[in-house]
């Protein structure tokens, strides 16, 4: 069996590994602190190499985003997404999200800190930051939707109201975590999903 | 009667406006992203003059941090404490931290931009923001015990996670509105707070 990184050609498998190492790197520095001359330092290989792989840093910057979002869906929103319920998929959500801002982004969440960076920048970086918004919102909506079509969520459940409110969660888990280092960060997210969990489903007799 | 800010000297009422500029600029360009040399060049004073008034950018980026909490606590805190329950506290908190960081910042909330940036900037304004973010918590905690204490919120109500839990929201309304530009931010934090209360509070007969 040939793993399938073998068969890309050599120039794809170095802009991969650059990507990967940019991916950890934004997550630390912001996509903003991001120079090709800092990533061409730690990848050892020339800044007019890498010049060359990207083209300018908005490019770098879109390229490391697109491999986030690779990231995320493979880790957190397809498996999530394989549950049967609608309330299974809400779950998995969760930890997938709690687990990759914390166990797999050297410096949490790419996107929480992306999205502070460039709320100020209008530009291709900000449109494709808010259009993962909206898609992100949406995944956690439609699980809701379908916990609320199988009847473990009250009929009345708003659904974009829930996908705030679950986003937020993770947002004060971020923030916890990152700049606190609160040691109960975990503890208090979870709560307060179980509590959005508890107001979103059907009360039980 | 003399007005307070013509009682000072020169230099101080100088350093003040300076450190005006600089607060709502932080808050679109980030505490990094404020440069002397910006800086400088947006009040037309000299980038020596403006160095002689803070003496190096983490000086800069403190002050900054100083001026935004002195609005803060002018326009949010004092006011809300003032109050005489701890609900009415809570309730001053959540609309005073809307409007401060929707209708008096420039680019939202100063101290959301700063924790994303510096969480992995070890030294003095980290220190600075981790005990501010205490500090707030533990304001929003106290007005939670209070409304414990007169009966408002339940018995066994976690002041800490409260006030976890509210900060989320907070964040949750700052990314909605600074990102994604929602049109609903307000109404969604409203109900998401509101969600709160409904579970802090002794239920109903």
């Amino acid at each position: 069996m040939v793993s399938p990184t073998l068969t890309r050609p050599r120039g794809d498998r170095t802009r991969q590994a650059i990507l990967e190492e940019a991916l950890q790197l934004a997550t630390v520095v912001g996509l903003h602190g991001l120079t090709i001359g800092t990533l061409a330092t730690r990848m050892e290989i020339s800044k007019s190499g890498l010049f060359a792989h990207f083209g300018s840093k908005e490019a770098l910057q879109q390229a490391v985003i697109e491999t986030g979002v690779a990231h995320f869906m493979a880790r957190v929103i397809r498996p999530a997404l394989l549950l049967p319920s609608g309330v299974a998929t809400v779950r998995a959500l969760f930890d997938g999200w709690i687990h990759w801002s914390s166990e797999e982004m050297a410096g949490g969440c790419l996107f929480i800190t992306a999205a502070v960076e460039f709320d100020d920048r209008p530009g291709a970086v900000r449109d494709q930051l808010v259009e993962l918004h909206h898609q992100w919102l949406e995944v956690v909506g439609g699980a809701a939707v379908r916990a609320r079509a199988s009847g473990a969520f009250r009929a009345d459940l708003d659904e974009a109201q829930f996908a705030h409110d679950f986003h937020a969660i993770l947002l004060g888990f971020n923030q916890a975590r990152r700049l606190v280092n609160d040691p109960d960060a975990k503890t208090k997210a979870e709560r307060a999903f179980q509590r959005l969990l508890r107001d979103a489903s059907v009360s039980s007799p």
